[in-house]
């Protein structure tokens, strides 16, 4: 047999793997949602069954909530901010209503969000009185030239924005409020850190939204920001690649900029979503002693959830297929 | 002529181009150091001669102080801080003393600092009373468990670190504070973005560093933060890669998250210091519509100051060389 270009050609498409991984090759792109509610040690002999259908119940709504935009034809930003404001209102989450206390007793409040479309973004840090940090986040990205607004000074733009504002004690959840005084008496050296909310879309368009809202590091001094409003750390999205949006323990998070980190790994390094995700939360983070994980997903709508802790608050949803929803490690999950 | 395999890596060795670049393959690397003052319209024609003395004096002498520490066997952190804190105590720039006033007419500055041995990095944010925020941003790395702190926090750590506190009038020059009113009656649309203040050091170690320092953007407000003190934006530091300081318009950085793209561009894709900084400068930044620059220097003491504005204050010593200071574009500059 001779061997032709035409036929050459026609060997290589044949020998291509059909469908590698979960990645989609249908024309039009399935719309898909991802969230986080935290990761650190969840593990299924601390949690009653009560409990743990509580979380279940939480993260499917705030599935639901994220998917019925997409379902519309809404964007992915709506569906992040739809996703992220249920959990931020549900005092379970360490985000809005029911976030963690720092050393002085207040509540200060960080959030981010980013367009994979055109790279815009937003993000408040500090904040002690915005209900939703989340949609104050999505103000400074559409109707402020900036990025990154902190403290009282976020506060006050929030206000002219007409967002929601609320007195400190809108987000004291009794039992936050118990654990922060018996911690407090106990001096417990490393502070808990679950709880943080994030959100990833893919919508019609075929656009990447991300975004993360947190209280931050329980006990946390001196107005530290974790990386949640960290731009490249705790949120990033860029069609090309991938939508991000991570929980854990922050500063190892903005050390190693996982967000940002996930992404180039895709763009220059060609590696697969869930590679990157490996690569950093697996290998970079966990050989630098950080703690905590990632959800993202991509343009062809695969999804990582991928964690180096006991387990992570976590669910999805893809266009023709269930919602799907787990707290625990992948041997505690059937 | 027969070829053998010999003969073909003898040729190929030969045609090799003898120096790529600045590219040194001694096996005892020269210590570097490489800074800037801001990136902006700066035209030759908008100077005075006077002037234009000061900037290269102030930067000259930013470089030796810096260069001091790594010839006697200092590290690129310490060279980075005493690089940094001649720039902040000069009322030419805008970061410490003689920084830009908010909106509010205050003075709010930024600062970060990387250590690329080790990841380890240090931030301060909306600092209204800390003389020098480099340091501030040294010992958040060095004395706490975080990495970003913000106002009054912020200030409260640096007062417990001993560090100097002074009155917002310390800030004040009185040619910004002019520029101020003026600014403020004339209500300008764009604001002056020139003065942030950076360092990259290598040292005989082998280890990078880089921090950056600034009052941010003229006339901000909302505690608007910008790419400054945003590790992966403003700053980053990795030893196998490089260390990046970046200035100009901060809100684009952050968006790009350049000075880790830089990194990563070289990391995963391979590219040379000065390929990944014209890729993230003078392609995605000028895209994007984002002006500004970066200085930079790797492992073998390759140095970029690569930038899309008309100008920018700069300067670098690298060991057996004379020291070299810029303030114009390249053509303006012979």
């Amino acid at each position: 047999m001779k061997l032709t270009l035409a036929s050459l050609i026609t060997l290589l498409i044949a020998c291509y793997p059909v469908k590698i991984n979960n990645q989609n090759d249908n024309a039009k792109t399935p719309v898909a949602i991802v969230i986080h509610g935290g990761a650190g040690t969840i593990l299924k002999a601390n949690m009653t069954p009560e409990k743990e259908e509580q979380y279940r119940a939480s993260l499917k709504q705030a599935l639901q909530k994220g998917y019925a935009v997409l379902e519309k034809g809404g964007t992915s930003v709506e569906a992040v901010l739809a996703a992220i404001t249920v959990l931020e209102d549900d005092p379970l989450f360490n985000a809005g209503k029911g976030a963690v206390f720092t050393y002085y007793g207040e509540v200060e409040l960080d959030a981010s969000i980013m367009d994979g479309s055109n790279l815009q973004a937003g993000a408040v840090a500090g904040a002690k009185t915005i209900r939703n940090p989340i949609l104050a986040a999505h103000a400074v990205m559409t109707k402020s030239p900036h990025v990154m607004l902190a403290g009282s000074g976020a506060e006050e733009f929030a206000r002219l924005q007409n967002l929601a504002i609320v007195p400190q004690s809108y987000f004291i959840d009794s039992a936050r409020y118990e654990q922060h005084f018996r911690r407090k008496k106990a001096r417990e050296a490393t502070p808990s850190k679950h709880g943080t909310v994030g959100a990833v879309a893919l919508d019609r368009f075929g656009n990447i939204a991300a975004g993360t809202s947190t209280g931050g590091m329980m006990d946390k001094r001196w107005g530290r920001i974790g990386d949640s409003p960290v731009i490249g750390a705790g949120t990033w999205a860029q069609n090309k690649t991938c939508g991000i949006s991570s929980t854990g323990w922050g500063e190892y998070f903005i050390r190693l900029g996982v967000a940002h980190d996930i992404s180039a790994m895709m763009e220059y390094g060609g590696l697969s979503l869930q590679e990157a995700a490996d690569s950093v939360i697996m290998k970079k983070l966990t050989r630098l002693g950080g703690t905590g994980g990632v959800i993202g997903l991509d343009q062809q709508s695969n999804i990582t959830m991928t964690f180096n802790t006991a387990g992570m608050y976590r669910g999805y949803v893809r266009e023709g297929e269930e919602s799907r929803v787990f707290l625990f490690g992948r041997d505690e999950e059937e």
